[in-house]
């Protein structure tokens, strides 16, 4: 099954709203084991006629984003139902619903408006509890040599959960995937490369029978899509948790800060943080999931030698004696962070994240991290990961939260 | 001058790599007053024959990213080749000079990496210094039919400098814009929305000939990018100067924090933060600029209001008679975090960052926002940011560093 996307907008083209639909398709579809064979991104305006006639014959799905407002250049709906030549009648419910909301917000509903509430012949309404103009799907047609055809809003809050909700489980249905039959799982792992990870994996999954598989990298973390017939998930599962026991972030895709939250709850712990060269990314990133009040009452950016001194406690000659950027320093930090913030566990990072202050024996990249923790002997290691700045910082924030974590899942953390 | 963007790479279609190239290209093309007419995404292979079959007759410039590499699915070149009817010949100056990354690398050289060292007839190269495939720039062609097309590579850190070093100015040179003559200015607007700003200026730039407009809002700013002769530029400059003296962060795409680093360090003068429902995020925002330790020597998050209490010194009493969402409360973390910490400046936030912990009184997006200053009148302040978690803590952030800004630049903040 082919499936392309179309992105109407001229802001995406602009430069200053980055695209993410095209991003959220590719990994809800992949989910299906399904491909985007080509997205492209046009202005509001003409073109989209241009890119369906081209389309149409070639793909068996076009997912279309944007262009059903009330603008003079929202024109996707007109130009749809002229090209299979379908008519246009108004939708008297969706006119009131949109009425409604325009009542409740206070807007006054003007003429262009009327125009969100027309639906092509043949065509099923995609409810939008998110905004005015709903969605539209226009099966394929034999007649008009149309692909199926999904109409969806622009703005990502209206279209994400239009699609999960009512676009999904039909192209899922499409895709003849059986839920009860076909499943998929995805293990997040981290600290393992991708391609190490296929070499290691896929000689072992030789023998197993409908099974595909799909990976993706990012910051040292990879998603291993398992997808397939129940029986050849789960024993190819068993096989990936036995072999990543310990890499293992998760099987599902919550982000490893989730995971940790989940961890300190089940244990009713709090866990607090002294950072030097993130800078505050680790406790921004903590404090991303909802719910972390419980399981963070306080961190510290201790950038300078004096406030690591003065908030937690580094005695002032072990800084100079080691640098800053050191084993005993941030040991040092995380024991101090552990003692002033009371909580059961402590991460401190203190390293050099560039683009300045690298030196031979401690290149920009180096970084070094500890977690203390009540009841367990202090970790404190050296660890490498040259990037920009910005990457870096959110690299060692993921690499920190997995130690962490590994701490938590009871594994020994490596010296 | 139409100008379209051809992306090759599977990744890119599979949700896990945001495509930052198109966005990329955008914003640079803006500023020579051209947009992009089309934006398509491919996988690595074979499609990349029909996308530009397709694109030649209808565009002027084509900027293609990635599948210049040595594996079996990098075929641009050599499909580019084809189609114009060039043959291939071996640059001896490339492979030499791969040949010689490779070696200072420590790494083997295979033959398929010969192919990078090839280059088609009457293409110009492009250097790559961040990488081993060069880029090539094929001039247009009358004889086939064929528009200017610059064959880049994918990698972000190759691209980028490529593009502004050697793609940029060819472009330039084509649109016949001489930098002598015709310039470009940009101004990064806070809080004021992208609509009123455009009723507001436009009227008054109707008498001024030349000069092209071009807005991109996000998160609470406003670029406002003026394009035309110097002396128009100029006269339109000094409006927005007066008109919008306050609320303009720079005269350039320098980032909030950027623009903050600067002032402070003018000043010699540091700040710290005390930080509720941000959770770090402000903190974190300031040291990704490289040089903050210079400004910014320890933050705090004080997410309980024990932290508040213990670390801060606001009373408990305060915060049992006001709640920890409240006016009295921010100042009290602002002056308590300026005392503490010794700094020159402190920002304070508290707010319902949501989903949960929403009343009537104090829904999800309240936020109250404290600036002290050694010599400053304690600002404080109720705003209202309705948004996800993620995009409230990134808004509010934005927010309470415009209000530093403001003080910084010596203007009131409005009570």
């Amino acid at each position: 099954m082919r499936v392309e996307v179309v992105n109407t907008g001229t802001e995406l083209l602009l430069g200053k709203v980055v695209n993410t639909h095209a991003g959220y398709f590719g990994q809800e579809l992949f989910k299906l084991g399904l491909r985007i064979q080509r997205q492209t991104t046009i202005p509001d305006g003409d073109e989209i006629r241009t890119v369906l006639a081209e389309a149409f014959p070639r793909t068996d799905v076009i997912l279309i984003t944007g262009g059903l407002g009330p603008t003079s250049d929202d024109i996707t709906r007109e130009v749809v139902a002229e090209m299979l030549g379908r008519e246009l009648h108004l939708d008297q419910a969706i006119l009131d619903e949109i009425n409604d909301l325009f009542r409740r917000r206070g807007y006054k509903m003007n003429r262009s408006n009327d125009r969100q509430a027309m639906v092509p012949e043949g065509a099923f309404v995609l409810d939008n509890p998110n905004g005015t103009a709903p969605g539209l799907y226009l099966p394929a047609s034999e007649a008009d040599s149309s692909p199926h055809l999904f109409l969806l809003p622009g703005p990502p809050r209206e279209l994400k959960p239009m699609f999960s909700e009512l676009v999904y489980p039909k192209l899922a249905e499409m895709r003849q995937v059986e839920l009860s039959s076909s499943v998929w799982r995805n293990f997040r792992i981290y600290g393992v490369g991708e391609s190490s990870l296929a070499a290691d994996l896929e000689p072992r999954f030789a023998s197993i029978e409908n099974l595909e598989l799909g990976y993706c990298a990012r910051l040292g973390e990879v998603d291993l899509r398992l997808i397939g017939l129940e029986a050849s998930v789960e024993a190819a599962s068993r096989i990936v948790r036995i072999e990543y026991r310990e890499d293992i972030i998760g099987e599902s895709e919550d982000p490893i800060e989730q995971v940790v939250l989940d961890l300190l709850l089940q244990r009713g712990e709090v866990v607090s943080t002294a950072e030097s060269c993130t800078g505050g990314q680790i406790v921004s990133t903590l404090t991303n999931v909802s719910g972390s009040s419980a399981i963070l009452h306080q961190g510290y950016v201790t950038y300078s030698n004096e406030a690591k001194t003065e908030i937690l406690g580094v005695p002032a000659d072990l800084i100079e004696k080691h640098g800053a950027v050191s084993e005993e320093v941030v040991r040092a930090m995380a024991e101090g962070c552990l003692r002033v913030s009371g909580a059961d566990h402590a991460i401190a990072v203190s390293g050099v994240a560039g683009p300045t202050g690298g030196t031979e024996e401690k290149p920009v990249g180096t970084v070094y991290i500890g977690i203390a923790g009540k009841g367990f002997e202090t970790y404190a290691k050296r660890h490498f990961t040259p990037a920009d700045r910005i990457s870096f910082k959110l690299r060692v924030t993921r690499l920190a939260l997995d130690l962490l974590r590994r701490r938590l899942c009871g594994f020994v953390l490596e010296k």
